[in-house]
């Protein structure tokens, strides 16, 4: 059996994400949705929030679930006994960046793969925070984000314009 | 159950495929090898031989098999019913070359997943071509390729003087 | 009033291409489309071929017309009193490719202007190679190129199988 | 009438961004240089600043002008009834960049073209950041802005000593 | 005789940076490592500590000293009599990084010639950044840095769990 | 002393290259100019004469020479007791291409280092290839290569019109 650990940020999770997610459940058994706490960057969700956008978005997947971790993304693999750590990448720019992460995440624990899916579909380009900059100025979001999340981006955003 | 196929020309396979090969045999359940048939390049090595050279390599692992198709890939894969097409890559070149093939073969058949596993350990960053370039120049090919490999190159690159 | 050449080889035309001349028919003048000849290269189709497979795509276009020159592009764009030579990029890597011909261009005549815009949509992707290619294994080419295309093109490779 | 707008910070405008200027009034009708106010960036000039800068270095374009703008770029074109969107890009990791903005901008209003012009010439690659690095270092900054800005750089980064 | 320097921020110094100035201290007759002090920065180590964290490494080069400075690197280089700043680059990210900056050196003092050096040993490719992160996840950084800045650097993250 | 070799084919020799011959005699104490016989590839210019082009293009450096190989650049590079291979490149695309060659050479010879100058000034981004094609286009060559390259180009390309 392959488990495969989905690890990001998630902040919050976009239909780019969720494209992966469904990608990934059809070709391994179980995949476990981690979101990574780093305690030096600035969420506009807290980590409770993220959770819920997401399960609420991955009840159709049977193989899905999602946890949350402080610890390294290998490490937490190891502990969840999952082989592979899934990544969604978008272009060559996303590569380069992935590339000292896998080759760290390898010297650290040789026997978890880091496997990369092309979100190469029409709308699974847009990132977390091109998401949040475009909901900032009042764009519509609704085609890049599930409805639970575009909701929970306006709520936010409203707030910050009554301050 | 996922089965992979992993397409080339191994014209001949080195030990960057073979890597890939491994660790796709790791978390795949089963990982055919397939030499995609071009009728319009010359090889160095005859189908037959390439075919020859991988079973010798492959025998350590119990899900890993190879095969010859001069049909489109997605086609292949769909006829042996594998999920996902499998591709190693060695830095942000690869993937820009990679991008336009994944965007047709999702085209073509939706349902074939296309994963990406990074070539990044020390030894893998030399293609075939470069392989026969180096042997063509006298160079010492035995960390880049498998023993008997390694013989066969010679043994061509020996008649090419003859002539 | 503002002239662009489109120029390629168009050995044929792809949907990539016609959506590129149709957003420059939208912020140009005149658009004139050139097939540049060049005598090294063995195209598929002869430029007549090539210049009547354009033709019956661009009739809706009342500022657009088709040419062919074997000069440097910048010299025919000079002679047609064009100031802008309009490229569709892809990617990264097709700017990498564009700039040296562009600095080129400019030492050459600096008064014409190369200008790009990026073939970003969903069926965008493809260039006139691959879809030979995946005509050769018989693939569907019918979401890349127009009809008078695609009939061309199995036509040309029926004719191959028959040798 | 093609009217094309040339979004940016400008903070400070640059001979860069001047040459984009200049070569964007050769092919357009009308251009409207136009400031993005971005609420959570901390420029170094304020909006009225950068306006004034870049007044004094466009008088000599008849169909140029100054703007700025706390919408969304293709929302504030669309209000001004340009067709067009310029960007400068001086390689591929520009490119990298453009690309999901220019996706998105599609998805926002597809009438509005996202059109590149290549900063090619040799004294155009230093961008607002570099330049403002250079002058915190005493560095002279004469070959890459024009006077007006030069000063206004020194006047700032002297006060920033004194305190 | 020909004299390098080798600019960095060096917080801390990496085995990517020792293998760089050791084949640096092969090929010119004196290496210079020099920490830039940039004061918008926040760095983790002051500048005195990561003097002492190199001076502690470089004792076996004998053409090969610390410095720091406050100035434009291209004026430190011209300072010393140096002819040469090396760079090590890792990547097409990297190099795209470096071009601006070379560039302006040039624009600056064309009499000093950067030079590069390709960090592509299976060590190398983590940067100082890389090294924090990791480090602040309690992993292990043995194999990435000298054991004196290890021991800095676990010292450095327990004071912080402290708080 | 450190010798340092130019491999390369210079069919024919640009200003390009001579810029980087150029500096890097500026920094290295000798600096041989060697052409790569590949047998593969058939050049315009033979070795003899892509010699002489270099010749009379290098009398003004003390430090400089030319030569050919047959042989692997590493080992040439070791029979003439270089520490150096100097590679001039112009952006991220030709760092890609290099670093895998880089990475062999490192392994057949891990005493001679690959040393890379950035051909950023701008004159220079122009490769043999384009300065044939331009030829062939009877595009003026005059400002990429020097004036006996020029001549003979002219004369080579006079040649083929009147076949």
């Amino acid at each position: 059996m392959t488990v495969a650990v989905f690890p990001g940020s998630f902040d919050p999770i976009t239909n780019g994400h969720l494209d992966i997610i469904k990608r990934a459940s059809d070709i391994f058994d179980k995949v476990i949705v981690v979101i990574g706490i780093n305690s030096t960057k600035k969420p506009l969700f807290s980590v409770e929030e993220r959770i819920d956008l997401i399960k609420q978005n991955i009840n159709a997947f049977q193989n899905v679930s999602v946890s949350c971790t402080n610890d390294l993304i290998v490490n937490y693999a190891s502990s969840v006994n999952a082989k592979v750590i899934v990544r969604g990448i978008r272009d060559s720019k996303d590569m380069d960046y992935e590339k000292p992460m896998a080759s760290v995440n390898k010297d650290l624990n040789s026997d978890i793969e880091n496997v990369y899916l092309l979100s190469d579909s029409s709308k699974n380009y847009i990132s977390s925070s091109m998401v949040k900059e475009l909901c900032r100025f009042k764009g519509n979001v609704s085609r890049y984000v599930p409805l639970n999340v575009k909701r929970s981006l306006e709520f936010k955003f409203k707030g910050e314009d009554n301050d």
